[in-house]
């Protein structure tokens, strides 16, 4: 007991690794379940369930006992990784090959239909009492993601998005799902229902802090850190908040310049990189950036000091945790 | 409540019908849910969730208390039509454009998901005491529906399949949800165990029984009543239960004949589909077929002999109803 009270945070991945590891997606036809151990073996950081770990421990010490729904929120996460890779045709994800890549497109459909369904099979193991509620919430998450998905495929067609809309798309893609694996692990634990909102409204605000700071960090990210090529979403004209503000800002000369290195269908790519850098720090995208993400964390962070927890040391965690993700540097 | 019991069954398809239609399935992006609104729109007899509600007549009256689980079955129906179609890269279903013609891939791997989560919605609205056994029986039918699909899409990548393999892989993909569809029914009108098991045994007894008929009606349909293009199998080389049974008994120049109309990559259509039925013909595949038809069905009738109904006329309906849907011919 000593031994996991001083050093709670491996005792819990460890516990959360071992309980993934462990689980029987299926067995045959094999060509339907080795593609979900492949996904869910190329690791991650499991920040989703651990968050509803986290979050329980705020109440309740026994994190063991909701292991099995917590992950139901990785499977999830994963689910919609091996579907969403289908529809942006991405080669790698976590460096290795894509389901649709070293298989198929069919069995990445199907094999992600069935990986939503052992997530409800995970999400099962919930006290009787509180599976319609956890269900539900679940459910509205899910829905929400898949919005989010289609949001971000619209953009890819639209010339303009607003600002507004953009952090509409990354909430619902990616941000709430965040907000309700804490709110889970709050409502396994029997949290008061306030504290239960203030934990999914955090979970949302630095959702939306952690995606924007990636869409920084692909510009701005120091190269010998950062594991991907620095400007990759420059040279993909993606649609990023440093992007959308660039147009909303850029004017004359500067604008033409911008939708200049967009309209390009055969640019060279370093150089791209450096002019559309360029511009973003002549118009002081970078610190508009930087502003905003803070913002977002602030907010977060305040729900935070709302709480009332039955284990102080568990919100200490639970905050160094999140701003240890907050930090990080790729 | 006379009109209602003399003619009740209208009366449920009705009520059935304006619950799909007047489901608010979502609204935005309107991308992601106008296929949904569409594919259910198309039609269909709606046999799974009327099994459910017939099921449940046979111990409860108020039928119109599970109307929701009991659609949840049609929603995850069309969920894996929406998602078999782009694997199959079928152009058409129920004579209209498939969603991923009619809009494309992205969106029916999307819509499906998103599908799949309002099936779990709609069953979301049993009774707390009997939601965990609902979903888990959902949860296992849903997996081997897409165990299923996978060894069909294995099965056109093999030579020969086996009588055996063929009865387990449609058991899988058609009959289980077949099965499941009834046991809901039972287990949410508080039916004995032992009933809810002869009905699921049912379900899947017919279940089966329907799919060899689709196979014997491909090519053994009256022209003028069937829907589709008769023989239309045999010029996709399909493998039915026809085909598997025929590659079984061939011999000789027999064998020869059928595997070469197999092998020919650019044959006369009408000509394969004379040749094909003729070599059945001779090696009696109709009766064969007949026979383990009729085989499965009184084998599922002899389930309902066992069960023990609190309204007697409420299997009286639900046997004809059945029977019904044995005698069509399209």
């Amino acid at each position: 007991m000593m031994q996991r009270n001083s050093q709670p945070l491996p005792a819990i991945q460890e516990h959360l690794e071992t309980y993934i590891r462990n689980f029987d997606f299926g067995k045959t036809p094999q060509e339907l379940y080795e593609p979900i151990t492949y996904l869910m073996g190329l690791g991650g950081k499991r920040v989703r369930p651990l968050l509803a770990l986290l979050a329980y421990r705020l109440y309740r010490a026994d994190y063991e006992q909701i292991v099995a729904p917590a992950s139901a929120v990785e499977v999830f996460h994963n689910f919609t990784l091996m579907h969403d890779d289908i529809m942006d045709q991405a080669p790698l994800r976590r460096g290795m090959p894509t389901v649709h890549e070293k298989w198929n497109a069919n069995t990445a459909i199907l094999s992600g239909d069935v990986m939503l369904v052992k997530a409800y099979e995970m999400l099962l193991e919930t006290p009787q009492e509180k599976l319609a509620e956890a269900i539900r919430l679940f459910n509205r998450t899910a829905a929400e993601v898949c919005e989010g998905q289609q949001l971000d495929m619209n953009f890819e067609a639209e010339s303009t998005v607003s600002e507004e809309a953009y952090i509409e798309m990354i909430r619902l893609k990616t941000a709430v799902l965040l907000g309700f694996a804490l709110q889970l692990g709050a409502l396994l634990a029997d949290a008061p229902k306030a504290d239960a909102e203030r934990l999914y409204a955090f979970g949302v605000l630095v959702g939306i802090g952690f995606q924007l700071k990636d869409d920084l960090l692909d510009v701005y990210a120091d190269k010998a850190k950062f594991g991907k090529q620095v400007g990759g979403d420059i040279i993909a004209n993606k649609k990023t908040y440093l992007l959308i503000k660039a147009l909303e800002l850029a004017e004359g000369k500067t604008r033409e310049e911008l939708t200049g290195w967009i309209a390009d269908e055969n640019p060279d790519k370093a150089e791209k990189v450096r002019a559309v850098t360029s511009i973003y720090d002549g118009l002081g995208i970078r610190e508009l950036t930087e502003e905003k993400i803070r913002a977002y964390f602030d907010q977060g962070f305040s729900q935070l000091s709302e709480l009332k927890p039955n284990d102080k040391e568990a919100l200490t965690l639970l905050t160094k945790v999140v701003e240890d993700l907050i930090n990080r540097e790729k």
